[in-house]
């Protein structure tokens, strides 16, 4: 193959995602990954899908294994100090939320792309990329088999996650600009083969900081407890982990389930926007473009939504070569953007403790947190957020 | 007179009302106040009615001219750069709230105290307070006609505001603290004869800073700017002032209506949070107990709070000798000081324009502005802080 209509740097859920999109509207295209695919599908990353992602996944026939294996959730739990309330996900907006690793969710869009034919080149780095600005875009490429060839396509997207190189381009444009927030804290994650501590999470607060209690499957559970942004692993003993997430989480009947851990990593917390996220035939999506801290679990979402508004914009483009949406995929793309940045800020901002900001914006915190708990309205504002706004769609 | 059962420090929002809420329970009290009645009911202050407040002053016989003249306003505007979104109050929270300068609600409790034969002494300065810790609470005070004299209590409570010498014996008290914090803005106040720009409160945010349009009648509008914290009167030209109106409040067909200024003045943001409120026999109310910041409009809301607890706290133990609800005043007042300071710092935070702390902190409360006013979750969220929970009621 000499020409593509879509090139696609990244089998990442950007990528993927728009391979998928793209295919069943009969546009092609080639997605480079320069990572195995059994690296892609045995990375394990955390995932919280949105209900739109899930709806766009069921609506896409690609929805049967996440409907069937999945936490589908109708309800999280805050935890202030042990005193855990319940936000009634379902019953405040109507929708469930599924807990759905990332890449169980690549795993799925992969087999599709294979089952649909779809040239899915994994292995495979790409070396340079020019002729964005004009008719047609160049991309040189390193294959599995170790030799360099190229290819042509009428435009190029960039999903190769937030060291993306293909941010530079268009950060040369006048006006351009890649806005970054670094927060006070991190995440030390654990994967623990125990039973699972309760089917739904747990977001907890307390003195000694924020705790996550999460589930991967019946007998492996994911917990995370904050640390400070510079802990290494080996800060972490075992005596250390449980102790501090029984002290921050337990309470109320509930205990933390201990188990063997065999998964310790620190999650640095980092928001990042570039605006614009196109320049000419080029277009980034997902953390190619921005990143989101984990609390609000946004990050696999927000690539979604980015490629609901480029997908269409790419097919309306090739099909009629009315390039208007396409145009407008920043100006369309970018509010969600900063929506899912406050959000998980505001989520991260609410439940960590941060004794270097004093004790008025400690007890402000915990003010806002009830302030939030104690009304519906709180809690449907927090909820609607959490479970995700419906994803934009156009007419083709 | 030789004693009272209480002995009220200041005749502000927090002493006027609990004397007249002791005397319809009848529990008679003195109210010293070291200004005269004239300067204490022509001191012009802002004052927006939460509706728990209208309630009060209505049961209690002393809302008729509130209801008169007060403006009731079902709205109030939130405005992003000149475009104006409406939160429908009424709809929202079922509830009103009344634009109702301060001393206007001072007059009508004044006249009410006297009305109600009630001690009500002006020009009297309380010297010294002794006793609290023991059986009687004995006050030196220097009268009106320049004797010094004495008076026995059994409670004292000072609500002679933010500068109040009382709270020093309770910050005595192991494991009393008091908690402050300084914003980096303050706001420039005008009062101006000119036509109502409109009726409903007007809060703008505009990167030149935020500006609030308020009324005190159809001929003098109350306008504040933000401005900084270090800004004398002098900074501000009238040329200026209506310069920075207009360009942070017009749009949509609306201009501030300009018109002779004839008050300047600077304020202050502080919040501060004394807990406890009580030592003994002595109590603080109102501002002697915190300060909020003027953009949540709290400040005499949460003075009538305050004495809605301590009210029913010294009918109680004075008439029947149980001090149960006396002795836990500050934990049932402290928790609504706190969501008051949330909400008046989450009002200023989402309203004012910090440059120094960034792109990525200007772009996200933009976000978060638009993501509580997309939804009728968040802006139900915000009208019920702002018309303010009901007051709490004891039975007595």
């Amino acid at each position: 193959m000499t020409h593509t209509s879509v090139a696609i740097i990244g089998a990442g859920p950007a990528g993927l995602t728009l391979a998928h999109l793209l295919h069943r509207q009969g546009v092609e295209s080639v997605v480079f990954e320069s990572r195995s695919r059994r690296e892609v599908e045995e990375t394990v990353r955390a995932g919280v899908l949105e209900q739109g992602t899930m709806r766009l996944m069921r609506e896409t026939g690609i929805g049967e294994r996440m409907d069937r294996e999945a936490d589908i959730d109708d309800a999280i739990d805050i935890s202030i100090n042990g005193r855990r309330t319940r936000i009634d996900l379902l019953g405040l907006t109507g929708h469930h939320m599924a807990v759905y690793p990332q890449h169980e969710y690549l795993r799925d869009f992969i087999a599709q792309r294979i089952e649909d034919g779809g040239e899915l080149l994994f292995d495979t780095t790409v070396d340079e990329v020019t002729g964005y600005d004009g008719d047609e875009v160049t991309i040189t490429y390193t294959a599995e088999n170790g030799m360099q060839e190229t290819i042509t396509a009428d435009y190029i997207v960039a999903g190769d996650g937030s060291s993306s190189p293909h941010r530079a381009p268009i950060l040369e444009l006048e006006g351009s600009e890649r806005t970054k927030f670094e927060y006070p804290y991190a995440w030390f994650g654990i994967l623990v083969n125990a039973p699972q501590t309760q089917k739904e999470l747990i977001y907890a607060t307390h003195p000694e900081g924020f705790a996550l209690i999460s589930t991967r499957s019946r007998s492996v559970q994911r917990y995370y407890l904050q640390c400070n942004p510079n802990d290494q692993v080996e800060d972490w003993s075992d005596e250390r982990i449980w102790g501090q997430l029984h002290a921050r989480v337990d309470g109320e009947g509930l205990t933390v389930s201990e188990g063997e851990i065999f998964d310790r990593s620190v999650l640095r917390f980092r928001s990042a926007v570039t605006d614009p996220m196109q320049r000419g035939r080029l277009f980034l999506a997902g953390d190619a473009a921005h990143t989101v801290p984990p609390t609000g679990a946004k990050g696999l979402n927000l690539a979604v939504a980015d490629v609901s508004v480029l997908a269409p914009g790419l097919v309306r483009a090739i099909k009629t070569g009315n390039d208007d949406l396409l145009r407008n995929y920043s100006a369309l793309a970018v509010p969600r953007v900063w929506r899912a940045q406050h959000f998980s800020y505001w989520m991260s901002a609410m439940l960590h403790s941060v004794p270097e900001q004093g004790h008025f914006q400690h007890r402000r915190r915990l003010a806002e947190l009830e302030a939030m708990l104690a009304t519906e309205a709180g809690r449907r504002y927090q909820a609607q957020q959490y479970v995700g706004f419906d994803l934009p769609t156009f007419d083709l």
